[in-house]
Formats: structure tokens, sequence, C-alpha cells
């Protein structure tokens, strides 16, 4: 059986929405230029504020994928 | 005044939508076997990826519940 | 160009619905006495459970804001 | 040398008293249906504050015991 | 239901004689300018030492309190 | 899709010629009781040396498996 | 030997300098409403850049100062 | 004498067979690319488990670089 | 003004009582041969099990001394 | 409002003189090939002794840069 | 019951070969001037590349013994 | 090629002027008695303050040297 390697980035993604779409943001981003993207890992949830309201969630994650031979 | 003893569990919730559903799929699933669930706290978050789209958001919490006389 | 001074304090807002909820909550309470919010970041996500059901989402955060000269 | 292994269980136990009666409650409840209990680790030190005073310690511990062949 | 919000402040209690002593007069003096006082955790247990023996033991602690609206 | 809901256990190993002994050892007591084991961590190395040689590998580790409807 | 209990805050100080100043300009604004400070702990050091250069140091600190009677 | 800077980056190796075989693994991968590895750190060792047997060691490590001019 | 500098060690200290006295035991035998002892810092808890009671609580502390010129 | 999208890379700066001298220069060096550098993070700071002098200050930081459409 | 006192150092072992050869190497040295070392926790593992292989394994650990009367 | 060993201690320098000259005031003082020092990390920062200025820099690190054979 064949020994895989994979890489992990750190990507921060944002949305004015939720957390869960902050993730989608920065992985959809990722697919552009990686394919074989396979997990993720939520390493920081933070945000700016403006005005008594949460303006940008703002999300770290790790992104791990497939490093072809 | 009775002093009461807890038990912790870990779980993974998962879920195609958000994260809070990944806690309710854990909970609800740990409340089939154990009454008295307290409270939970979220150690972990993480995802599978999919054609550049989550798809299971992987939700690790610990569980606390009272453990009886 | 001036230097400035932040403070961060720590809340923990509640929520029957959501994480973001959640924040939302402490978020507005603290702009009541406290103008100048900058950012957040989220420290802690736990819960209480009543009935096998999540009752309410705790969520604590760390809160900054600018200290006036 | 027979190779032995054992399992880590998460407790909290209560007390008005003490951080080591907290540890004691913990420790004889779990002995009730475990033999074989051999170490603990104190993992977090919390109570409940009621009127300026504090109602219960609330001591969490890993508690390791032998499982048996 | 209605969400409450509550601060966390970090506060290091002295004694000469234990870890609980230290906490106690901690809490003790927070609870002079703040009423609702519901929980702590131990965040760290340290002490100074005079001729070999512990002179101070010094315990820090969030405790949490309920802002009112 | 079905959504999962995986249980996680602590266990310690032990081995007296290296660490992969000492994870197998854990992982083969757990199969005889839990099917569905699916995964892994390891989250402690320690050892017990006796006259300058290391006597037994310690290792602890954290096991997933899935947790049936 | 009276027991005394001290109040750690968290801020972050800046400077287009060096991470020291940033400390000093933290404590500097700190000491203005807040006499008998006594201690920090350096918990993060962060900047901005701008075009290559560091723009500012954020250097965030916990600051500790005793609660009179 | 001149100021290096080094470029760390994150990668998960496999093996079936031990944790060493894993790192050498994702090292000669990232040496396919890479000139001038110089170090690297284990960050986490994890495994699959088929069937009672661990099936792949999986170790992320952090392997730093020289970055030339 | 003269900086200082300091040493600090690790020990662990036992008792069968208390964590208090855990910690005397290991400050008084360290005083036997280092003058000089500052502060410590509790750094773990744990303790040995015998019969489902706690048989020796053990306390790790790292111990600052002043270094003479 | 349009959703940014971040990438973090980790660096290693390294300088005789200063901890801030070491940041500089692993910020200079990325400047040379990533534009929109916006803000790093320290995560380590390490260094060689030669003769008992510090030769190099190595800082490892975490330098975050906006990701183009 | 005596209260037994232990002393805790910091070790790094080397090998070209593997981490209980590392480890192994360790101890026995540290065995060469100190009796009664009962235990060892790995710490960190290392180790140094060249020319795409691992050149030297670095383990580091904690090793503690008894401290006599 | 020899396994070399080596040996990690931690030390606290202090200094009234800034966190370098504080950690070579420590380097300075080990390297009195313990030649073939090779590295350090910095552990911790931290100082006192006296009269809204800050007296003296505390830093504490770890530092490692070569045991010979």
């Amino acid at each position: 059986m064949k020994n895989h390697v994979y890489k992990i980035i750190e990507l921060t993604g944002t949305s004015t929405t939720s957390i869960e779409d902050a993730v989608d943001t920065a992985i959809e981003r990722a697919h552009k230029t990686l394919k074989h993207l396979g997990w993720f890992q939520v390493i920081e949830t933070r945000g700016s504020i403006d005005k008594g309201k949460v303006q940008h969630w703002q999300v770290t994650l790790k992104v791990g994928f497939t490093l072809e031979g």
C-alpha cells in the first residue's frame, strides 16, 4: 500500500454572516489552486466589531491536501 | 449537602450543515443511553472536504453527566 | 504616529439558538457601557443540556477596545 | 513480562470543604464499580460561589485503572 | 428565556495557610464590590518561600459574575 | 447522508520494546470489546526506568470508534 | 500577616519602534488610573506590516496590581 | 555575518510500519521540490485502525528550510 | 542596580495527607542543599490510589532560587 | 462587502543584534515575493550561543497576507 | 510512610536510527552520574536533515529520580 | 557518528533595560560554570513595575549544553 504525503496550509476565511460561511469562503478560495483538499481544522475564531455589531467573522483553519507523487 | 460526582466522556458529532447541528447530533445520541447529561464543552472543530466543499462538520465535545449514588 | 493602548476583557454570552448569537449577545451588552469595541476572539464554547437538548450555548470571548488617552 | 493496558476516565468530584475532599469523593465513587484504580491526575479546579463564599469545589481528574486481560 | 451575559475577571488571592484559603481571600474581596459572583476557576498556584518554608500561597483565579441588563 | 457519532476513549498501552508496540498493545486490547475502532492519536509517551534502562514504554492514546445508531 | 488580593488586567500596548516600548506604552497608560501596579507578563507579540516593514508592534500583557482592602 | 531566513512548512507523512518511516516518507517527498531542508519537529502522531490493527501511522511534522536570498 | 540571575529546578514532593504538605515536603528537601529559594509554581498534581483511597499526593513544582554572582 | 481570504506562513528570521531585527529580516525577505503582507505574530524566540554570548537570535513568526481573488 | 522527593531534569538524546534509541542514549548517559532514575516523559521529538534524509533524531525528555534524604 | 546528549536548564535573567539584555545576563552567568552552552529558548517574559515604569525585565529561558561523555 502506497504511503501518502499530505501538506497542511493555514488560511483565514472571513464572512459577515457566520463561522461556517467564513470556513466555506477559505476552502472555496483554496480549491481554485489546490485540488485534492481533504480535511480542515478550525484553529481560531476571531472577528472585527463595528458600532457594537460583529462586522466580520475571521476563522483561521488548517487545510490538508494530498501531495501528488 | 450531598457531594455529587460527574463523569465526562468525549464524543465527535458530525453534520453536513453546521457546527451546532454536529453538537446536537452527538448529544442526542448520548442521551439514548445516558440520562442526566448536564453540560458540554467543544474541544475541536474539524471537517472533511469533497470537491472544494465542506462535506461533514466533525465537532468533538466533552459531555458531563451526573453519576448516581 | 500615536501609540494606542487597548484593553481586553473577558465575557461569556449565552444563547438558546447558536454560537454566533451568543457572541452577538455578549458584544451588544458590552457596547452599552464601552464605546470603541474593536475586535473579539472566541476562547471557549460550552453549553448546558436539558433533557438531551442543548439548552444554552455559552461562548466565552475576549473583547478588545481602545483606551482613550 | 506481560504488557499491561490501562484505561483512563475523566471525573469531576465535588466538595463543600476542600480540593482534597473533592478528589476523594470522585475516587470513592469510581471505586464502587471499578477495581484496580491505580493513579489520578488533577485536570481542573473550579467551583461555584454563593453569597461571596465558595459553595462547592469542583475538581476534574483523570483516573487510570488496569484493564484485565 | 433571557440570554445572560457574564463577565470574567482575574484575581490572585494569597494566604499563609492553604490553597483553599487563598481562593476564599480573593472571592471575599471581590464580593465587596461585585454582587452576583457565580463561579471561579483556578488558573495558577504559586507561592513565595522564606527560609525554606512556604511564606504565602498565591492562587490566581478567574471569577465569573452576571452582568445586569 | 447519515450523521455519524464517534466515541473517544483514552488508553495507555505498554511495551518493553518500542512505542509502536505499546500502541499496538492498547489497540488490540480495545478491539476485544469494541468493534469499529477507526483512529487513534498519541497523547503522551512516558516510560519506567530500571537500572539505567527503559523498562516499559507507556504510550497514552485516544482511540475513536463509531457508535452504532 | 495580612493576605493581599491582586487584580490582573489585560492590555495591548503599541509602538512603532520596539517590543519594550510597546510594553512601556501600556504600563504608562494603566498607571494614569491605577496606582499600585506591581508586575506584568507578556502574553503575545504581534504586529501590523505596511509595505514590507513593521508598522506597529502590538504587545499584549497581563498587568497585576494590589486591590486595596 | 549574514542573517538567514528559514521557511517552515507542515506535512503529514504516512507509513504502515513505524513512526520513523512516516517521518522519512514526508521528508523524502519534500526533498523532491525543496533543497536545503534543515530540520523537522514532530507535531502530532495519529493513525488509522482497521480490524483492530494499526493500518497507517500518520505523523505530522514541521519542516524548516533555508530561503535563498 | 545589579541584575540578578535565578535558576529554576523541577521537583515532585509527595504526601499522604494534602497538596500543601506535598509542596512543603519538596521545598524542605530542596532547602537542605540550596539556600536562597525564592518562589515556586505548581506544575502538576497527581497521586497514587490504593484500594479506592488516595495513597500519595504527588505534586510537581518549579522552584526558583538566586544564583550567587 | 467582499469576504477576504488570508494565507498564513511560518518563517524564522535571524539576527546578531535583537529580536526586533530578526523579525524585520524575516518580513523583508517575505516581502520580496509576497505583496500584501498584513500582520505577523511571534511564535517562538530562540537563539544559538557561542563562547557564552548570543550568536544569533532566531525568531519564528507567522505572517499573514491577502490572497487575491 | 516516608514522603519521597523526586527531582526532574531535562535531557536531549540523539540517535541516527530511531526515537527509542535517542531516548536510550539520554537515559544511559544520565545513569552514569545519577542512580535511582525512575521514569521519563518525552517532551519533544525533533531532528536534523541532511540531503533529504533524517541525520539525527533529537528527543527531549524529562527524567525523574529519587532524591535521597 | 557519535550520539550526543544535551542537558537543558531553566534560568531567569533580569535587566533594567531590555529583553535582550536580560537574556545576555542569564547566559553570561551560566557560562561561568558550564562550558559548551549551545542554544536557548525564551519561555516567559515578565517584569516588575515601580511607579508606573518597568523596573526589571525578567526573562525565563531554557539553555541547552552538551554533556561530555
